[in-house]
């Protein structure tokens, strides 16, 4: 009888097939033809029927479909260990999100994703699932590393690196799509961020796009509890609940996290079969959580595992994540029952495939389906001994004793991309090389920014104007409380736009005090009536030092740049680290007046704390230039004469000068 | 100038001390002779002083302390993966203390450590502090491969595998540390297990070995929430101040676990400079939660980190424990700020070595201390790019993005155990050969065992002796309840020994019916008042047929064992697997008789559920031979026909078969 020829013959190896009946082949072969695998079973069956022009011998090696990384955002690998130990919203708004302005484009999603996938081939993966910008880039490649990907074009509301607009990132995602939809290894998808980062409009367009093509839609969904918590305020309604008012789900959805859902949107997601990408490492180092993954898995949802992003893991390590994924669920909920690991490989492999909406063409090996696996070796000391009385411990030795590194071969739709650990579509030298170029051009960046105190700000602020201001002011301290009004009405002088308000300022204080100071200012604005009607908040960055004194002690103050303030006192503590902070709290009322057609701003502040009691008058005008600032002085002397206030002194520095001496 | 001549010479490292100021040499050089680091600094100032025979380049690698493995028991890789996802009384009781009991001797202790130390190296890993038996022969193989360790004797309330009762061990622990105090490399310990496997007698003599001989006493601590629990009901007290009641901590104590500790046991744990040892995996991987690893190290507690034993974890990976410390205390206690990297860092070293009392030997790189470290690849794929911006993001770099097949070279005491990944002291090829050979007659034990329902039932047993026993019986179904000692009296029998009782029976049912039936039974024995007066749990392995049947239909049992059960019902569902469960709950009146000089038991029974209602009458005699039950089934035929009880029907059946059947 003539033998059938094959492509490729794996033989002698532990088949782990992860097909419906779970089938183990101890000493297995698999027969490649093309890009799929065509027989598979105990080797004496296969060798007696096939023959190959590529036979590679995987005794003491266990062969595996490979692994499906559910959920990542692969060029990030180029910010990998650029900023760690920080909470979210400060990796994300101070470090992520400025440095993904400056630098995110075409090639470094292309650089970084040929050193994602050079590590995810490394460790055994044969299938991922992204999220980024120029979604194009990172096909090619992908391509060029020869693995399969579900490539999701991310879509926001606000401005991203590779659109202005949403209406252009869904213009460019149609392309995407139009261009990549019958490639053999690209699966492109539609990826709108968040439901946070979204608008009903956007979502709507996403979803008609990807149901047209019927493409997977990849979405973050509940990766924190505070997402559920501003959902609820916001919209009245939980995550969950309120995409599917817009009808998400009526596309293939690779929901990533599922940290925080309530039992009503498990069981939403399981109706319309959304699949979910559990995504351990992030979850505890960004400190969201641990979703409750063998719940999830009880309901009948498909649930795969994902590192994310290498920025907030920092490794594409599928291993890793796959055994953090089993100990996870037994330590947080209690029971070291949970999620076994015959369960949690199924979640790396074929599950993954599920939640991913491509089981089809991956995840298990079976005949018809692509050829994605990879051959591991099952001898290595750390791997030993092994116990041959329960054949599923393969699954336990897979899962809590093997490493990526253990990971010998790998082949992705029938090509074969590692062989004895050697990487054969890349060239990880010029990969290397490039990406560490780019990280030079990332630490040049930060590097200037972090030394100065205007460059952070700058960085996190949206709606900053670098503009310096200098002001020309005199401060007197009050016997006691005065009338405004009446004392300048006495001088002929009639004041306008009153205000009153409370403030509460927190200084930041440096190293050193040439690099100025920070002001973190919230106003509480009262009406007439003394009520609270709005509270703004202020970040001033303060020049230290007093530029010139004029006749009757009249100061101009230096530069002062100052953006309102969108994050929380607790965000620029962590994200500017001062050496110092100080507290000042004061009762201000202001009024301006015109004189000589001059605009002034008067204060009259009665602090808080150690100066409690006090009463200080402020007289101060903005100025631009030095014959400007001169002739507002002049104005000042001529106005503190004018009313004759009567002073018990002048004060020559700010209110936490005051504190901070004492 | 002449150099000074040392024997190995580190250049062109990136030197990570871990010394008191964290010192950080981009390009750095140690100098090691003897075991001793004489001088570490900047390689250009280093190779101008010094000369050496040996020269290693450590270009693109870190040169950091060698990791202190702070918590294992490394015999038990022989154990790795012999049984996964397991309840952590089946898992102790059910797999690794009877495995222990047949397997673990001084050659098993041997190869073990040889097995773990050849892993140990391949990661880092440069001390351990182990607990286990046959100390002796862990030092003898840890001085065999060249690693340093802190090696804690067990000492067991019970019998143990190396001793028959704590006595014996305590000598033994005398003479171990007798012979192995003045030696380079062995810190012997004292370890009694656990508060909870140790009497108040036995913890003193611990600590007068400990402290005459000024060595550690390493024990596990408050691992668990029932741990806790069970210590206030039992002595009115926390863990920790139950020990130290007993003046423990005269000692160095090595604290292992420390899991579920109250706010004065840390305090207690400080004051006396206790070591503590974090074990995350095993934690997870056993449910027991989560130690509060950031509060202890912000208390001033010296923590380390351990892998626990290879049964639990299943490897010896410090990298991977390490990067799980980090992640769990962020991830559990909600703050992505908790054990930054550089912390986490020095607790996988200088910590470690604080922890297990012998910080003034190894755990940083300082010259006179000895040399003891790892020089650790910082280029590989995974771990780039790095940014330059940051000088701790080295830190960052080692905890999140390097593993434990990043290390290249290992040097403890000033030799070379591993070079390029060569082991240089161990011949790995003929470990895990033994080991492999160990683990096939442990896999013969296990297949023979699981295989028999009787023989899975010895192994959990220790009270219980394996003697088949037959009953002659007959049941019959009465019309109505009636006054037994009324019905006897009447034939002229005296009954005794009356009992009252209430039985719950669960039936674990198996596959192969010829495999027999388990029934886990309790019984609640009452007094003449009708109040429950003791109650008891017996696990009963019944044979699947009758034998024999004789005239007048009394039926022959098979065997029966029985023992008395303590563990739960739960424990032996998750031991026995049974593929179906059935309940019978039911009253039972008992006397005793004596007919022609032989005992015979009577049961009156009402079940309940779908037997409520009925009542039944059993007459029964145990019985050793074919003569002797012929005589026994005539002697209750003369019985039935004389006290001329009316009865409905007999009952060929158990009543589980009833229930089963219906």
């Amino acid at each position: 009888m003539t033998k059938q020829t094959v492509d490729i013959l794996l033989t002698n190896g532990y088949l782990v097939t992860m097909d419906n009946r779970m089938s183990l082949y101890p000493n297995g072969t698999v027969a490649i033809k093309d890009n799929l695998i065509v027989a598979l079973g105990p080797s004496d069956d296969l060798e007696a029927t096939y023959e190959a022009t590529t036979v590679i011998d995987c005794q003491n090696c266990i062969i595996s479909p490979g692994l499906i990384n559910a959920h990542t955002h692969v060029p990030m690998t180029l910010l990998r260990g650029l900023a760690d130990d920080l909470r979210l919203d400060v990796w994300l708004y101070g470090y992520m999100m400025p440095v993904e302005r400056e630098f995110v484009g075409p090639q470094f999603c292309y650089i970084g994703t040929l050193l994602g996938c050079a590590e995810m081939i490394r460790s055994g993966v044969t299938t991922f699932c992204d999220m980024y910008y120029n979604e194009a880039e990172v096909a090619r490649a992908t391509v060029e590393a020869g693995m399969r990907a579900v490539l999701g074009q991310t879509i926001l509301k606000f401005p991203s690196p590779d659109a202005s607009n949403y209406d252009e990132s869904l213009a460019y995602c149609r392309r995407f799509i139009e261009e990549w939809r019958d490639h053999p290894l690209i699966i492109p998808a539609v990826a709108p961020h968040a439901p946070y980062t979204a608008t009903p409009d956007m979502l709507q367009n996403c979803v008609t796009l990807a149901t047209e093509f019927d493409v997977p839609l990849h979405i973050h969904v509940a990766e924190t509890a505070l997402e559920q918590e501003n959902s609820v305020s916001q919209y009245g309604t939980t995550v969950v609940s309120w995409l599917e008012q817009y009808n998400l789900f009526r596309a293939k959805v690779i929901a990533a996290h599922c940290v925080h859902l309530h039992d009503n949107e498990m069981r939403t997601l399981y109706h319309y079969r959304a699949g979910v990408a559990h995504c351990p490492s992030s979850n505890l180092k960004l400190a969201s959580g641990t979703a409750p993954v063998q719940k999830l898995v009880d309901l009948g949802l498909h649930v795969g595992i994902g590192t994310d992003g290498p920025a907030s893991n920092n490794d594409l390590d599928m291993f890793e994540e796959t055994r953090l994924a089993a100990f996870l669920q037994k330590g947080v909920f209690g029971d070291p029952t949970l999620l076994p690991a015959k369960t949690t490989w199924a979640l790396a492999t074929i599950e993954g495939a599920r939640a991913v909406h491509i089981d089809h063409l991956t995840g298990s090996l079976e005949p018809g389906k692509r050829a994605d696996l990879s051959v591991i070796a099952m001898a290595n000391t750390h791997q030993l001994p092994r116990f041959a009385r329960d054949p599923e411990a393969v699954y336990s030795q897979l899962v809590y004793a093997t490493k990526a590194t253990d990971v010998r071969d790998v082949i992705v739709d029938g090509r074969v991309l590692m062989r004895n650990r050697e990487l054969l579509t890349l060239n990880e030298t010029d990969i290397i090389a490039e990406a560490e170029q780019i990280a030079r051009r990332i630490d040049a960046f930060l590097t200037a920014r972090e030394g100065n105190i205007l460059s952070k700000l700058l960085a996190i602020s949206t709606d900053f104007i670098p503009q310096e201001t200098f002001e020309i002011q005199v401060k007197l301290r009050l016997p006691e409380l005065i009338d405004i009004n009446e004392v300048f009405s006495e001088a002929g002088i009639e004041t306008y736009r009153h205000s009153s308000r409370d403030q509460y300022d927190t200084y930041f204080l440096f190293e050193d005090p040439e690099a100025g100071r920070l002001r973190f200012r919230e106003d509480e604005v009262k009406n007439e009536r003394g009520e609270l009607q709005e509270t703004f908040y202020t970040m001033t960055l303060m020049g230290p030092t007093v530029e010139k004194e004029f006749e009757n002690s009249v100061l101009l103050t230096r530069a002062r740049y100052t953006a309102s303030a969108n994050q929380s006192l607790r965000f620029y503590r962590e994200y500017f680290k001062p050496k110092a902070e100080q507290e000042v709290v004061k009762k201000r009322r202001r009024c301006h007046i015109s004189y000589k057609d001059t605009d002034f701003a008067i204060n009259l502040d009665q602090p808080s704390g150690a100066e409690a009691g006090n009463v200080y008058l402020e007289i101060k005008s903005r100025t631009w230039s030095a014959k400007d600032a001169l002739r507002k002085a002049e104005l000042i002397g001529e106005l503190l004469e004018k009313f004759q206030v009567k002073a018990d002194s002048q004060l020559k520095v700010e209110y936490v000068d005051l504190v901070t001496q004492a």
